[in-house]
C-alpha cells in the first residue's frame, strides 16, 4: 500500500482555501496557488487575521516557509 | 541485532492517534497520515489544545517539522 | 496543466511595488529589483514603516531572506 | 588510541534510562530506544517533568533533535 | 533582458558607505570592503549606533551574516 | 607556518576538565571525552552550575552542539 | 583588481587582539588563534566583559560561530 507524504496534502489543497498560521501568531486565509519543499507558499485573495480579527485584505501573498507553523483547509 | 531508528516510531504510528506538541506550547491531537525526514507531518481529525483545553476542531493539518518538539501516541 | 512555484510570484512582481514584512515587525515598501532562492531581496525607492507609520526613506535596500515573513504587491 | 565520538555515548545508552532536557526547560526521563545524527530520539516509558515535578506519564515519545540541549543517564 | 541578483547590489556598494542593521537593533555605518554568499560582511571606518546615537567608533568590523537584517547605502 | 583550526583546541582539551556554557546560561564543568564538527560534546564527571552555583552532579552528559556558546579549560 | 573576502579580515587578525561580540550581549577580548568557515573561533588570554565590565579572565576559549555577531580588532 502506498504511503502518502506531507507535501501531498499541500498538493491536494491547491486552488482551495487554506488557513496558514505563522510563528508570530498571525493567520492568513487564502487560495493556495503554489508551494515548494521549503514550504514557501503563495496564496491569493488573502485575509490577514490577528486573534481571529480581520486586519487586512491582500491579494497575492508570498509567505516564507520557515515562518509557518501549520496549513489547514479553511 | 538490528537497531531501530527514530522515524520507525513515527512509521509505527501511521493511521493511529498521536499528540503533536509545538515549540509555541500548542498541542494537536490527530490521526497521523504522513511524515517526512524534516518531521513535517500531516494529521487528520485534529483537535487543537492550548493548556489542555480544546480550542478548535480541524480536519487535515499540515505541520511544519521545525516547529515540533515531540510526537507521542494519544 | 503546469503548476506554478512560489518564486514565480516574486518574478511576476519584479519592477513593481511590493510590501516586504520582517520577523521584527518592520515593513519595507519598495520596487522589487532582485531576489534569489534564499529570498534575499533588493528593493528600491524604499519606505520603512513601523506600525504603519513612515520612519525612513531609503533608496536601494538589500534585505536578508531569513528575516522576511511575507512579500505582497503594494 | 581510538577516539570516541559523541554519538557513541548515545549508543552506549540504548535500552537504558536517560534524562533528555529540552530548550523549553522540560525534562523527559525514559528508556532510549533510537536516535539519529540529528539527535532525534525515541524514548519509552517516559515521565515528563517540569521544574522536577512529574507532569505526565507517556509511553513512546519521539523528540525532535533540535529542541534538545542534553542527554544524560538517569 | 538580464536580471539582476541580490548580491549585485552588495557588489555595487563595495568601497562605498553602507548602513548595516542587525537583528538586535544595532546599526553599523561603514565602508563595505567584502561580503560572501552568507552575507558575512567586512566594513571599515565603522560607527556603531544604537537608537540613532553614536556608541562606538571602530575600524574594521567583521559582521556574521545571519545576524543582519538589511544593508543600504549610507 | 601551519595554521591551527578551532577544533584543534577542542582536541587539545580531550580528557581534561572543561567549562561548557550554553545559550540558556547554564554551565557544565566536566572531562571532555568526545566532540564532533557540530560541536556536539560528551563530558564526564559533570557539575551543572547556574549563576555559578552547583545545581546537580551528573556523570556522562551528551550536549547538543547548537546550544553551546563556548568551551574553555576549567 | 582582486576583491577581498570576509574571512581575509579574520586571517589578517590572527595572533592579534580582537573583540568578539555575541548574540547574548557578552564581549570576549582575546588573541585570535584560529577560525573556520562557520566562524567558530579560538582566542587566548581572554577577558570576558558584560556591559563593558570585566567579569572573568580565561585563557583559551573556543566560541561557537553561530553565537557571534561581530569581530573587530581590540
Amino acid at each position: 500500500m502506498e504511503q502518502s507524504r506531507p507535501l501531498d496534502a499541500l498538493n491536494a489543497a491547491r486552488n482551495k482555501r487554506v488557513i496558514v498560521e505563522l510563528k508570530n501568531g498571525r493567520q492568513y486565509v487564502g487560495t493556495l496557488k503554489a508551494f515548494d519543499i521549503h514550504i514557501n507558499l503563495v496564496i491569493e485573495k488573502t485575509e490577514e487575521k490577528v486573534d481571529g480579527e480581520l486586519k487586512r485584505k491582500l491579494d497575492t501573498v508570498f509567505i516564507r516557509g520557515d515562518t509557518i507553523t501549520l496549513v489547514t483547509p479553511a
